[in-house]
């Protein structure tokens, strides 16, 4: 080759990189937690698929919500997304199902907690806290182990008019009650000031470790927990461009 | 030039252009909010500077919030970023000067609201109202003109440790009263679950058209309003990595 060759292929190779490198930077972990629609729309019985699974995917790989008609209890985990509906039973979602809500991160363990003694939910949120450098931020928590109960709920996909949430879980929820139950937690602690936006404090859901059954998890009793927590530092509200949403009565 | 030469080129002319698109399509209008902090943090007195206004910036060039010990009001209009402090003067903002809080956007005007009638602020805030398709979704606007009566204000700089903001607008807010003033509104409408994170409902800073006065706008009269409104469908909420914002007792 000449040595023309050689200077084509250089610049080649460095236009290349120019162009790459910033894309890399793009992809650096962000720390970023990402809601689709309020709790405030699906307390208020906004139910309609307004988004595709395909499109939360894009926001993160870990997280929970739920499915267009309140059709069960969504958990997300390691990129896999889940429903379990009214029977208990977890199904794979589907890209071009979609959700009337959902919240989801980038999961990347920080740190781990640990609670040796026996607790209940209750008591578990208490010895978390007193670990947490700040109430003031978001957290996403993932807890796998066998747990020596779990008293998990899901619910039966409802029609429209759509009652509100709480209609929803007098009439129709459906209570499980897990023992020695192997599984991952998946969820959130969020600040007091996401009262309005999201649900405050601890929010779990579960999935067996065999991936067929799990739901909203209620209460339980913990043995030797081993809580991965990562601190968010950001969170973004998408706001459904979707006619249910944009006309409810929100409270 | 041989064949060679030509096929070099166009390989180099295809690389450029299929590594420049993507970075192109990521500088779509976003129609995305931004907040940095929350009003619950500067309402309990967390008024260190904890980012610059260089980062601000990459946020928005358009929007409101206040500066390092809450000294006067931010107003960004056009990409020029004012201070109008306890004097009532506005003065340009540094990059690396600090803000405690700031919400903004890069606004793009979708419609204009017009509402010709003489009304007080609250009449106006009715107005717009009517004319809005939701009021589930937070909404940049901008109103430029001649106003008939613009009451302001603003706050000297505070000393740690710092007050909450009602005592500060107890002791020391100063109050301006401007009539026939030219100049914009810069502000927003957020919905009302954005309650817990921002302030809920319409806000407001003024700078005159000369850029050498302005503040929080309390109450006004406005004749001929021409409200030019973008709807916003993303917020997002940056938290300080900052002690003051972790450490506080928020409510």
């Amino acid at each position: 080759m000449k040595l023309k060759h050689y200077l084509w292929i250089g610049l080649l190779v460095m236009t290349v990189i120019l162009c790459v490198l910033p894309g890399y930077s793009q992809h650096v972990h962000k720390k970023l937690g990402f809601q689709f629609s309020t709790v405030g729309a699906l307390s208020a019985g906004i139910y309609d698929g307004m988004t595709t699974f395909k499109d939360i995917k894009q926001q993160g790989n870990f997280g929970l919500g739920t499915l267009e008609g309140l059709d069960g209890e969504l958990i997300a985990l390691d990129g896999k997304f889940f429903q379990v509906k009214g029977d208990g039973v977890a199904y794979p979602v589907k890209d071009e199902m979609k959700t009337p809500f959902a919240a989801v991160t980038f999961f990347r363990k920080e740190r781990t907690v640990r609670v040796k003694e026996r607790m209940t939910y209750e008591g578990l949120q208490q010895a978390i806290d007193q670990q947490l450098s700040s109430k003031n931020l978001p957290y996403a928590i993932r807890i796998q182990g066998i747990f020596p109960y779990l008293k998990v709920r899901s619910a039966p996909k409802q029609k429209p008019p759509y009652p509100p949430i709480s209609e929803v879980i007098k009439r129709s929820q459906v209570i499980f009650e897990l023992r020695n139950v192997q599984g991952t937690l998946v969820g959130f602690r969020l600040p007091q000031y996401f009262k309005s936006v999201n649900t405050d404090g601890y929010h779990f859901h579960f999935i067996t470790s065999d991936r067929k059954a799990g739901g909203h998890l209620l209460d339980g009793e913990f043995l030797d927990t081993h809580a991965e927590i990562e601190t968010l530092r950001d969170w973004h509200i998408a706001l459904p461009n979707h006619a249910s949403f944009e006309q409810a009565t929100l409270n």
